[in-house]
């Protein structure tokens, strides 16, 4: 069986090796000359920095508590670049004090009860794929300890209701596991993240996760029927329904919510027939705003395609689709019920429209081979990719947001300014791209990877120098803090412009409401 | 220029004429033997029962306060079926003391300060359509008077974004007037509820309306941008953004919450191109749940037709369309993009596959002709048809809800049962029909019509009864107590059971924090 990384991104088997890294620094060599190019080794887990557990299990909680040293430093970080680095570094201070993995709701409230009565803050663990420091022990308030709940034996498909395209699902289960069961019974969520493989349903909606496909029902939002919530003062558990206009909608306010309101412990899911019609195909623009008028005139068409994801040519270089010169739009459309050349054939048509060269694709599976199915592999492989480039000593990150189509233009060019200008101070120089990750008919949803030269033992500094500034700039231009990476802690000051103010005081009095002792992932959102 | 009724629904001389009564007569007269069919004559204003205003505008308020005798009994109710009775009756005692035109948010603000000294209810109003009490003063608490708060000079189209398709436009705008400003610039919002006539932007964000689109964005709550809204502790605004995942969404407290919280004062919706390709067509169906079978069907496509209503075979024949023996599906595609064949020959396959007729439409243009046309007609004037209905002495209302495809087929056996068991004590007997007003992949938006031979003076009381059988039954059967036609005043009941508990502590910590004096149209929703 596979071995999870405790410091880097899914499983240590999957890492790149000796030889992957030999080719990754001879090509980020060319790109940066100047930067320091040995590679770093893992830590060890007997070298790393990490306290002694303040907190004790109790006997009643002993058989499903622990304090094991890898646990703890499993569960210390998510998977952001200045997670990457400290993880590297074995710096891992901020440990949770323990590990708790309850299986029924009782067990649950058992942990909740026993973290009320230490005073100890309770902070929700789904894969731990979180980028934003989402499920870090670090807070603000006197707390006696973290207890970190990973809710993996949440894991159980409960029910599927094939009239309906719906299943019941517990909180805590994977991707992958959640699919397999889907499967069987000819169905599938549908909803792949870039995580997908390491982060869970309960997770997903924690922080309204964003699947990979490019418009229409690809939200984790959208997908959700119904669900229920284990707050510290009891469960909130909402009606089945396709629709409503019943108030307020009750999931809307714990879709986004963190772990800081309660825990998905199951939820209803809206689910889809495996797409047995497929067909994907690449255009190629000399210009990249073309490209996103393109996009723009698809995005408003009424075809709705699985794929639209424009790839600006450097980044299509990087990923080894293209030779750097052309920016790439992967357009695709999947359906269990009809085949779809009038879609794909229009969408073409727009695309050339817009000034885009359709690519001829003679192979029989695009998602496997062509540029369309290499770029898929390389965005599976990408955050392996990027612990192989840390190990190298770069600053490797990214950041995402949305903005609408009016605004894009400036909006673009002012972030890709921003940051080259920024990367330039820290860094002497960054390598910067832009893809679109989502697309909606009022505008996209623009995705940054930034790789520097970075200077070891300063690089989470160069990253929160680099990230202060773009969190500056997406808000000063009217973007989101984020468009499907959630808030979290490394968000709060970005997050903190954005949100109207009064609303922030709604979320407080919720709140407090739901937890009135503030245990939940404290500094999280509120 | 047209009056507008102050007892039912639009204009005076839009209501059926004497001629059309007698038509209706022996329409129903068919139906109903027994039924007492005189024609109610509509009140004259001087003999309504309306009580002097306890509150007296101050002179600062005076040019944009009215308590004029119409104004007031205009402002009373909202157009449902026990409305529209009391109107009749003259029966005005819970009539607003004052109505306030605010034009600015200063105003707006002027006012709320005016009616927080005088310690008076305030009512937001926006076209004053609603079908559940949402604007009727009566309420709990004890207050001095109420100040009803007509939006409709907040009527502005602000600006227009055609690169994004979205516009900024005040919250008092009505329907026509909205369409009307976009039309110029080949944009629609394309939201059409049956209100749309005498109905509001804000009054349809704040009661979750639903257009009369079968799929995808028919919804106010997706066709949303951004929103402004004034509380009493200050005005709330979120960003314009095409998607956000930064913590629960702000815009999703507001959608719902029926002026309990404050005045949608201007938001950014999201706009379409207008249609310019077309199709309709007719499906017959032997048996209704044929009917919904081939609808679960398309719903599940991935096709999304733009209309796709099932009306069952009385129901039907009620409009004129067909002998009450098929059960009839209308089919529709729209696009401003494509040619839709593709779209339109899947969807009538599927259909066909459900065992399902398509008829032959010879005639060019199906909006305005044939069964899907003729159908359309009946639609927009079925509110003046129920005035009739009413005057006549008939008990005649809708409801409707939500349910998931599993339980559709014993949710629907067990509502008409109901609803026949409880006409037959209450009234005699009814006429009960059910069309589908919206489809999701995951279940049916059913709407119920009940017509029955009602007793003069006892008309409201019956169908008090039967409305507290049929939300019993609704909820009990694991549906919503409204799709789209809000909770207002009469859904309470329903509500309070469907509501998580915890959530409904939620809404209470939020209306504290937003209206801690509780002003804000008292006893809707919290």
């Amino acid at each position: 069986m596979a071995t999870r990384s405790f410091w880097g991104w899914g499983y240590e088997e999957a890492a790149f090796d000796d030889q992957q890294i030999g080719q990754l620094r001879q090509l980020v060599g060319m790109q940066f000359g100047k930067a320091e190019l040995t590679c770093q080794a893992p830590p060890l887990l007997s070298d790393l920095t990490i306290p002694e557990p303040r907190l004790t299990p109790p006997d009643s909680l002993a058989s499903i508590i622990s304090t094991e040293r890898r646990d703890r430093a499993n569960h210390t970080y998510g998977k952001s670049f200045r997670d990457i680095v400290r993880g590297l570094n074995g710096d891992y201070r901020c440990a949770p004090d323990m590990i708790a993995r309850p299986s029924t709701e009782q067990e649950l409230i058992d942990v909740l009860d026993y973290a009320s009565r230490q005073g100890a803050a309770v902070i929700p663990y789904g894969g731990g794929s979180s980028v934003v420091g989402g499920t870090e022990p670090r807070y603000e308030g006197n707390w006696s300890g973290t207890v970190t709940v990973d809710m993996e034996r949440f894991n159980r498909l409960l029910e599927v209701d094939h009239q309906s395209r719906a299943a019941h699902i517990e909180g805590g289960i994977y991707g992958p596991a959640l699919e397999d069961g889907l499967r069987a019974h000819g169905l599938t969520l549908r909803h792949f993240p870039q995580s997908f493989e390491f982060s869970t349903l309960g997770g997903w909606i924690a922080t309204r996760s964003g699947g990979h496909f490019a418009s229409l029902y690809t939200h984790i939002d959208d997908l959700l029927e119904s669900m229920r919530v284990l707050t510290p003062r009891g469960a909130v558990e909402s009606r089945r329904l396709p629709g409503s206009g019943a108030g307020p909608s009750p999931d809307r306010m714990f879709l986004g919510s963190e772990g800081a309101l309660g825990f998905v412990t199951s939820a209803w899911v809206r689910l889809q027939h495996r797409p047995v019609h497929r067909l994907t195909r690449a255009v190629h623009f000399d210009d990249f705003l073309e490209g996103a008028e393109a996009v723009r005139r698809i995005s408003q068409s009424g075809l709705f395609p699985t794929n639209c994801r424009l790839i600006d040519a450097r980044e299509a270089m990087m990923n080894g689709v293209g030779t750097g010169s052309k920016h790439l739009l992967i357009l695709g459309f999947e359906s269990a019920d009809h085949p779809l050349e009038p879609w794909m054939n229009r969408a073409l048509d727009i695309a050339m429209e817009a000034g885009g060269e359709v690519q001829t694709s003679k192979e029989k599976n695009p998602n496997e081979h062509g540029q369309a199915g290499d770029w898929r592999n390389q965005f599976i492989r990408a955050p392996y990719m990027r612990d192989a480039l840390i190990r190298l000593g770069l600053v490797a990150e990214t950041f995402e947001t949305a903005i609408t189509w009016d605004k894009f233009e400036d909006f673009h060019a002012g972030v890709m300014d921003r940051v080259r200008k920024v990367t330039r101070e820290v860094c002497g120089g960054a390598f910067v791209t832009c893809r679109f990750t989502h697309i909606y008919p009022d505008g996209p949803a623009p995705y940054y990877t930034v790789i520097a030269p970075g200077r070891r033992g300063d690089q989470v500094k160069q990253w929160d120098e680099i990230k202060q500034a773009c969190m500056e700039t997406l808000i000063d231009l009217g973007g989101t803090i984020t468009h499907h990476h959630a808030v979290g802690r490394d968000h709060r000051p970005g997050y903190d412009r954005q949100r109207p103010e009064l609303f922030a005081e709604v979320l407080r009095a919720t709140k407090k409401t739901l937890d009135p002792e503030g245990m939940m992932n404290p500094s999280v959102l509120i």
